[in-house]
């Protein structure tokens, strides 16, 4: 059964800089103990961007999975202290695609892999783009790639990432 | 630009038992060097189970995120060797809803979380169901919850995980 619990010990095992590892033990009602390896992260945005023709996609290497050019909506990590996920949002579509959105909309908040991190990821819909005035970021080897909003079904079925999944099914969802 | 890269060094922070840290540097075409902290972990597999009239789903308590009963499609890790993720997808619906299934089909594979580990996740369709001659798994504090398939989008707005969140609206966009 599921089942309320509570933490009673901690040991951190590792500390990067993007995320650390603990080992925990935590105490179930039913007095039992488990012990869980843990990826503490801080947390990321995404964002699904379209005008009425276009959906504005990235592609960008991803050493973690030996993928040279990972299709992926415009998305970062909440490493910016004390910034809001949806100004995190807005900071990553001006320097990985060069735009600004005038509406925007939390489409879905959830746990990437909720076995072992904390790591949530917020998804945002934007629209009503222009170009933005800040400076796109040099440093990420990061393309552009747009693809026809007609084309949806097909893009869905090309994504390996999960976050992308998540909002381009829920754009479809929503036309 | 994206960009293609070879690894150059390697080397392991923490290992633990369902997953292994590792520090690594990627030399890009460019010339340039990245460091990047990867969790290393086997994968795991989710199941979309469905009748014409119900959705079976679970609840579980998941301590990395301090959640006493997230609500989640039948899943489990890649962690049996040699087994097939198939194979782990129709001992995991026995062993979490006691339930076989005439029908599989892969929904989709993909990275949980790119940026920073390579787990991949295969969420199989699973329809025909039965029950299963298979013991459950009596040891797992999993609550199941059927829910109404015509509350389908009810469902998909309460859900916070990632690999239901892709199962249920792939499931979605089908009907």
């Amino acid at each position: 059964m599921s089942s309320r619990f509570e933490r009673v010990e901690s040991e951190t095992k590792y500390e990067g800089k993007i995320f650390s590892v603990v080992e925990e033990t935590f105490r179930h009602e039913d007095g039992e103990d488990s012990t869980r390896e843990i990826v503490r992260h801080q947390g990321a945005v995404g964002v699904v961007a379209h005008d009425e023709e276009r959906i504005y996609l990235v592609r960008q290497p991803r050493e973690a999975i030996g993928v040279p050019d990972l299709l992926e909506i415009p998305a970062g990590k909440l490493d910016v202290d004390g910034e809001e996920p949806l100004d995190a949002a807005k900071r990553e579509l001006g320097e990985e695609i060069g735009k600004a959105a005038e509406h925007w909309e939390l489409l879905h908040s959830f746990y990437t892999s909720a076995g072992f991190t904390d790591e949530q990821c917020l998804v945002y819909l934007a629209t009503g783009l222009s170009n933005a005035e800040s400076e796109q970021d040099v440093h990420e080897r990061i393309d552009l790639e747009t693809r026809p909003l007609s084309e949806l079904d097909a893009v869905i079925d090309e994504v390996r990432d999960a976050k992308t999944l998540i909002g381009l099914l829920e754009l479809r969802r929503r036309l």
